[in-house]
């Protein structure tokens, strides 16, 4: 066996045997098979795909790179929630206390900002001291002690997805259905769980811009995971504007404490409780969807949820002071307000633009060695629907150089488009995707 | 400008600037993109292709990654001759020292083995002392002398074709014909030729099976040079069996030394004075090609083509008395003879199987480090279309070490077909393309 006949195969459109990509994967782990067969072979991917046997096969290669948590030791239903990624999505840091003050343990591995999203293992370490590189013996205590971790993706746990994952970014192949499922089923069924949601998004903040690529992601995934009887939701939720209203590192955690306090935005509330419902349905806690929004609304309402949060932060070594004093966190430098030129309504906020700003501001990486600046970033003040006059604040932007406005302004001005008649809202629930097959469904109907 | 943005516009079937090939190119030359960039960027155009515009910018920024030879001070007429690559094609060792004694220049700069495919420089340094790694001033040097060189690519000649054709060949993306053109052409075009025939082969065991490929390569070849004022002509031939019955080194530079003594096989011959008499048309030396083979099988038969050869052997440093005594040269240690099993008419030779059998006995190498074996390889008895008895010899396999013949054996049996009826031989000479279009042509026209 080689890998250039391997990548031939793959080329010519052939269906490639679990040895051939066990030979691949071990392979490029172990470093016998140089990146750019890899690179080659990941692009004939992106213009072959795969059957769904092949991305099965490569899931299951790619979880056992590495180690696969055993979770049996903990009482309790394990439960993970994964996002395809977004502008302004920090529902991790509201769903994970949440849910684990619902009582199913989340284990919640999460990864850092990439392109124009930002990620959620950055926003948790905005908060002083907090430690995200969990070993898997901290990530058991912790689950043990307090029903859920929010840590990094470690060296152990699927290796494979990482190398590849950093290759596809690379090459131009990260937006090949079967790679991203196999990326995300291989690490998320390595943390041992029992059950998963995954929301999908679509949009133009989104991996993929329409319902119907995200639809089909979400059928692969939720085919995929259902043969290896990994019970999973997908949801499609709209990604057309940022969610939420803070997009920055520390912007997002602050929002996400709010959220948290009981004084989110409606949007990010919505995205919250439908995933974090959809997770106490299938962990047995809630015997729907209304009934599971309604016991994570309590869960804000009595301040269990900020309390998990607390928990969390104090046990992943964060200082705690400034979940409970936000206001004392110290502010970026520079801001700048953006405005509305005319009257009107807001009918459009570029949303891969905004977040592709936010990161030039400061609060992403170019490579995956840089740092982030956490609180630079931007707060929208103005959202897809609202009645804006001339010289209404629409957003303020933060940057810690000033230099790092420049064309920024401008840009951000350019997100916003103002038009004179009022606009229609994409519902922000687009679909529901299950093993038994697609439901229909929209907001409206929870 | 980035890697990944190019690589995604290539992906996604744009058309590229010339900036932008050059910014990927000179990247990749000096090392400041790495590889599995450009391997990505390949197989993207494997799939995507290239506009002709496109091609005749990557050719011309191939081209200028390195020297250019300047001819101009060396009198003559100055022609090569390149071939896509087939079995047993030894073409190039009679080919030039004939059009050379015709009065042509001729420097031609050949590749090793690669794949199942032998290689001119492998075949010539089969010859020992022959040098074939000359300096730019050396090879000058022999122009002026002897009016023609046969020598290996430098490292001042096209180096990004060099680093690329490594790469396409590890990758999987040898096949891509805007890739092949561009590397074929940016190397000739370093050679400071005025004109150049191409021999594109079309048959199992040619990079492209089929007459139509072949042809569109043909005309890509044709077209994209005479964009640079480059004459140039290409004649599709058959590579449905080995060409002449040597396969391996020095069993194919012996067919050449006694084919320019006039003892050389009916196919190899007509090929060899096909190509040839289209260099001595397009260089004004022979007024139509009839005249031309008139001219190259006189120099055939007065001597003047040997004298030629070993001219060149002498002034690369080689042991004439090998070309002059060929019997003297040893042989592999081990021989099997392959029977046919049944009485009939040989009706296939898989010639892509015979070349990596051949390869396989020792004569090619898997890796561009490994060096090759002169002695071993395939002498075919019976070639497509003789008639044979019950237990004729249909083939001698030759290699140095006993334990390469193993499966081989069966290999090289399984290799022939044996059928009751005679069979219609193909066409060697397939077509012909040249700038004002494609002529239909046959062996039995000319």
């Amino acid at each position: 066996m080689n890998p250039l006949d391997i990548i031939i195969k793959k080329r010519d459109g052939e269906t490639l045997s679990a040895e051939e990509f066990q030979f691949l994967i071990s392979g490029y782990v172990h470093d016998s098979i140089p990146d750019y067969q890899i690179a080659a072979f990941l692009m004939a991917v992106y213009f072959r795909g795969m059957m769904p046997a092949e991305i099965a096969t490569l899931t299951r290669i790619m979880r056992d790179s590495g180690a696969v948590l055993d979770l049996s030791d903990i009482p309790g239903f394990k439960i993970d929630k994964h996002s395809t990624g977004g502008v302004g999505d920090k529902v991790s840091l509201i769903l994970a206390p949440l849910v684990a003050a619902a009582g199913l343990v989340v284990p919640m591995i999460s990864g850092r900002s990439l392109a124009h999203t930002g990620g959620t293992l950055d926003k948790l370490e905005a908060i002083p001291g907090f430690r995200t590189n969990l070993s898997i013996p901290e990530i058991k205590s912790l689950l043990k002690k307090i029903g859920v971790a929010l840590v990094g993706q470690t060296a152990d746990l699927a290796p494979a997805d990482k190398k590849i994952y950093a290759l596809r970014d690379a090459t131009g192949t990260v937006h090949a259905i079967p790679l991203i499922t196999a990326s995300i089923l291989s690490k998320k069924m390595a943390e041992g769980i029992d059950a998963l949601v995954l929301d999908v998004k679509a949009g133009s903040g989104a991996i993929f811009e329409t319902k119907e690529k995200a639809e089909e992601l979400a059928r692969m995934l939720v085919t995929t995971a259902s043969q290896f009887n990994l019970k999973t939701v997908a949801i499609i939720t709209s990604m057309e504007q940022p969610l939420g209203n803070a997009v920055g590192n520390w912007l997002e955690t602050r929002e996400a404490i709010e959220t948290l306090r009981g004084n989110g935005p409606a949007d990010l509330l919505d995205v919250t409780l439908t995933l974090g419902a959809q997770m106490l349905v299938m962990g047995g806690v809630a015997a729907n969807l209304d009934f599971g929004k309604k016991i994570l609304q309590g869960k804000i309402d009595n301040g269990s949820g900020l309390e998990k949060f607390l928990e969390i932060v104090k046990a992943q070594g964060g200082d705690t002071s400034v979940i409970e004093h936000p206001e004392k966190y110290s502010s970026a430098k520079f801001a700048f307000e953006i405005k509305s030129p005319s009257v009107g309504f807001v009918s459009e906020i570029h949303c891969r633009e905004i977040g592709k700003i936010s990161m030039a501001l400061g609060a992403g990486r170019s490579a995956v060695t840089d740092g982030v600046d956490y609180t630079s970033g931007i707060v929208l003040h103005k959202k897809v629907g609202d009645r804006v006059e001339a010289g209404d604040v629409l957003a303020i932007a933060y940057a810690n150089k000033k230099e790092r406005f420049g064309e920024n302004k401008h840009r951000l001005q350019d997100a916003f488009k103002i038009i004179d008649a009022q606009v229609d809202l994409p519902p922000l629930i687009q679909g529901w995707v299950d093993a038994s097959g697609e439901k229909a469904y929209s907001s409206k109907e929870s």
